[in-house]
């Protein structure tokens, strides 16, 4: 046992560390006075100081980090956690470095199960930065925590797929530069429970998706991340090699997905909760309240010192969780995945108040970043299901385990 | 002892209800139309639905039934306060009754402290609902829980005064029509603690008043009720008659408008807490997950008796704390007061988190009001200071009050 | 709506206290050197300094005080409530007044369902504090919240019934002098769900009755207030006139009893978290550390102002509910019966869980008696079913009540 | 970084695993047994099933596994901590592997800081587990926490030191073969604040020592480990060859302890932790109400599933520290040995208060461990400290950490 970072993985985390002091950093008020002064509001991944950004992050190698294999760093997801810590720290750091979602998921697939013709018409322009995309599961009607609910509907016809449903929660789809979305939805409602699913590209400009509206996420749009929107799809009619590995295995992609995507929202929840922590310590230094600094007042002392002890806690769990998924596999990590799901937004939004509170009114307003990742981490408590879903499963596993053990 | 509200109550508390259900509600799209298609998107107050709904109620009787005493329907705290908690269920109500926050405490204040120059400008418009108000006291720079910090100043110069100072999260002050501000300031910074501060009038046309910008929370501006300005006082000159009640008042004056206050947004939280009970109950019998309805999982159920059980309590508290005041007066009921303070956000806060939970993440998006009630009532977790400070004032209370008795 | 205690109550409140503190504060130490000298360690009801605190109270007419109608001093529940909580401060109040569970429900439920033969027999000697009494209805080896669980057997036979089966958790059945048990069985395994139990009289020495062992709590016997006990019925036969009301009536009568028990079970919490209160602020006031007392720290602090602050709400709930009980039934104030037995044990455990980390180790001691206190109280989270099965029924009542307001 | 075992770990792991399973567990209720009968209940120590099992131990080399260096096994921090996670699954297994607290800690000391003399003398009937110790530190009168509070006197007198001074909660010295006590007291109070503690070996027979009254932690005296006692010690007069190091090294002896047994503690915290989820489990999936397990209802899958978030959570935290301390030092490792004291008890009380309350009210009773597990966790919120102190503490180094980042 050793919980030391390997030489690779510290010189990856100084470079990205670097990259995001010198550059990103400076460059975040610059991007939103650009994407402010745009037409499109929801144009976001090509204002000229993130472009700029990328150009940058490409030329210092720090590009597709995420990414394991031929076509990515070929980190394993123990040495690109930390990384994505990092970038959690700045709203701008992970598109900078082309490692946001939901493109990094898309990557994936794409890399993974994609045919030659789809990695080159599609990955090659993700890898490349030109283009986003989305991912289209959520559905509005149904709890989508549960995978047999979806009701899109994916049917052959002829050399075409048709594809019929509504979906919301599309993060990123705002964005006119999301080219293509992976849409999963049922080509056969009666094979296996998890059978029936399928993934398949569907080109933004197809006729018949519509962009219908965002979502708000308590009062923000998110428009500076391509938003979260409503899309139905009225017979949208896509060539038949636009099917992602096959009819009928959309739940097993949907599946191999998580793992990963899951290490890199709580490694970069985890950095947002150190600047929070920062935040917390720097204001309380700052501070005075009748005649002491609160600082040295003990409910915020405690407010310190639980979210440090909650913090150094949970990282260790999303670490082990990424070298349990590199040493026996997604399976194998089945149990650790779930459990950093349901203990990350929980601990990061504790942490997020606590700093908001520290703050006074400020910490709720557009004068600091606190209110904003709240909000963005109040929504992980409903992504893949809420938590709720989220801890009855992981109670099962336990029960079958402990049932194994007594006999 | 007797939990009976008194007949005249009980016939108001029916005549509100059904002024709520039969023109509020229906009123309540409207609204949003009318004021999202107005040039000015402040001006909320001048919304030709909202003038009618208040021509109904001021027809029926249902005007300025928070105010006591002559100018007013002239009710106790108690008989108004379940009324409170029924406008609460609507974010148009309060101002369709025109008992909407911060004219309420502004026509106390000039109704009890004004000279008689002073209601026949000010108070008269305001209980006519003509023009709209609002109090400058909370200051960024400093810990507005103590009001010794205040910067602002307020100088005697020949006849008239001269007002200096920045304001912020002053509720209201965006909406043009909010025509007149309560500025706390110091006339004297060398008097005893409680003395320096005074109030006074200021016209929001006067020059050298500056409406610098609305403070967002969570990412609402609360454009539909005037929302939160920041403000700047340059050199402003008021005439000398403009001050209330006399200088060195401020604080006294501050403290009586507290105690009614705090009744008026407490029901009016819990009335908001009914809200989100009743939606929370409405959704988990009508969703399912893995073959069961959410009404019927454990968890769920905690949630509803667990948000039933904190809210009877906290309904009796503010009760009678009303009734304390009816009864012995505001200094009588000072710990109950801060009682109150302490415990309305904090349980309609997590009921509300709780409703959000139960619907998934649209609880969180603009299609149900539940995140915005929660973002509004986050904020008063920082009203006249943080929890923290009220907190540890009640127990400063709480510790001589035992210290006596020990003796 | 009038938060005051009306003049008998108020009168009362005063003598109780009075006695209290006059005459059974000073017997404490008295009663536990008497008991720990007596050759039979489980019977405290007949320690001699408690006689004579009997023998004043009655004297005093500060006797039978639960009991409403003609065999006992006719108070309303809204009347003796406070007076319960009175005698919550010290663990020998209730015996001393003759106001002790489970003594209590039994004299009301034979006063108001016992024969006159039953009530000469065992009510008479039980109002006059000559012997006491047990009630037998928990059962090791079934979740004894859901009644129709219960396994002990009343079999008729002849002009007896014959008695079989296994209790546990028998309040006060250690004690020697608990002459009389109450027990609940099944005479009729076959019939509806709520007529298959009855209740039947059990004298203590009847052939085939054995008490086994005391349960502990904690590591607590309670000997002090007849322990727990568990006790075996092997063919156990007592007169058919031992039936109380009628065969089938066992859980009507199971029923009624609760309302009034459980106004005074809460009412006697809320005075243990007085005593916890002072107890913390005494400490807090004559603790230093690194410099400074406890009670000027902002921890303990927050622990004093929000333990008064939850106090407060669950005394008003739990006197509303009293009130309830006297305006419209037990029946009528079933979900407020409920809704106190979830609040009251979380709230006052909590209470005294701060109360016992202000004493430091201490308080975990003999030295205080608030680790025997939380002892006490957690088990109040298991009394007539934990605290997840009332959540739940609560839950469904607001759900039904919800759905009948949507229709 | 790496999450794995080395081999002689997993090895060890695999021995005391069987140890425990094989000859601690059947040896439970014959110790419990044979100590019931004995004339002197406190006497554990040398109870005959306990001696055979540490000839067992002794046997397979299952002996003084925690002690680095030539005098034990020499396993670093990081290879014993996962054995004592075993050893706190049995209150008998530490002792049956001579690895219980308190000696385990004062043979450290001995072997650190003993002289050849002390050694001899003390040191090596302890490694042979012949006879016990108990190190006296806490007082009544002060904050323990604070040790500069500390009021027993050691004062030179000639080639004597006399004690003087009161101690309690010294655990284990109730039992007579506790022979030595390791004292803490001021050798110089005038002395900087660090250097005015000295310690110094104390034979329990020495004229001057009485052992006054054993403390109870809720009802239990402990008595199977040696209680936990106060001790008053008059003109105690011992060679001044007993000091420990030298004059003034106290505090910093007392330093150099509190890692190793922090990471024991915590570890056997969270063996006892293990248990009681195992323990849940089966009560979950064996229990039924209202027709269904327990093990299938949402609250009770909730805790379950939190229980063992938490749990990975927290051992990894605790193996990370031992880790630091096996690589960089205790001092390198203080914050993070401040982290576990604060986050074990919290953790685990919350464990085991869920477990108790899946088992009904036998889960507060003598028929399961979980209350007399609870009542030891709480006891440690307050060992060398509370809480309170060590949030504090913490807060104040996360606080200075932070200031040296923004400078």
């Amino acid at each position: 046992m050793d919980f030391e970072f390997d030489a690779k993985t510290q010189e990856l985390q100084a470079a990205v560390r670097t990259f995001l002091d010198e550059q990103v950093r400076p460059a975040e008020p610059v991007f939103h006075e650009q994407l402010a002064h745009q037409s499109d509001p929801w144009a976001w991944s090509t204002v000229p100081v993130l472009q700029e950004l990328r150009d940058k992050a490409k030329a210092q190698g720090l590009w597709n980090l995420f990414l394991p294999g031929e076509h990515g760093a070929g980190l394993t997801n123990l040495q690109y956690a930390p990384l994505a810590e990092i970038t959690g720290r700045s709203h701008l750091a992970p598109a900078a470095l082309n490692c946001a979602a939901p493109d990094t998921g898309n990557m994936e697939v794409l890399s993974e199960f994609g045919t030659p013709e789809q990695q080159e018409q599609w990955l090659k322009p993700l890898l490349s930065g030109e283009i986003r995309s989305a991912f289209a599961m959520t559905e509005p009607e149904v709890a989508s925590s549960d995978a047999t609910n979806i009701a899109t509907r994916i049917e052959r016809d002829g050399d075409e797929y048709v594809v019929n449903g509504r979906k919301w929660w599309i993060t990123g789809a705002m964005d006119p530069n999301a080219k293509i979305f992976i849409v999963m939805g049922k080509t056969d409602p009666t094979a296996d429970r998890h059978r029936q699913q399928s993934q398949i590209l569907v080109p933004r400009d197809t006729p018949g998706v519509e962009v219908k509206r965002g979502m708000t996420v308590y009062g923000y749009d998110d428009n500076d991340h391509g938003g979260h929107a409503e899309l139905q799809f009225h017979d949208v009619r896509v060539p038949a090699s636009n099917i992602i590995a096959g009819e009928g295995l959309g739940f097993a992609i949907a599946q191999a997905r998580l793992g990963p995507g899951r290490i890199h929202h709580c490694m970069r929840s985890i950095g947002l909760a150190e600047v929070a922590i920062e935040s917390m310590c720097a204001r309380a230094d700052s501070r005075e309240t009748f005649g002491r600094k609160l600082s040295e007042q003990g409910v915020i002392r405690n407010w310190i010192a639980e979210s440090r002890v909650k913090l150094e806690q949970l990282r260790l769990l999303v670490l082990k969780t990424a070298w349990l998924m590199d040493t026996v596999g997604n399976t194998g990590a089945h149990r650790e995945i779930q459990a950093i799901k349901i203990a990350t937004p929980e601990t990061v939004q504790w942490i997020l108040d606590k700093a908001i509170q520290t703050h006074g009114a400020g910490g709720l307003s557009q004068d600091f970043p606190l209110a904003r990742a709240y909000a963005g981490i109040r929504t992980l408590r409903f992504a893949d299901g809420p938590d709720e879903v989220h801890k009855a499963s992981l109670a099962r596993a336990e029960l079958r385990r402990q049932a194994a053990a007594r006999d």
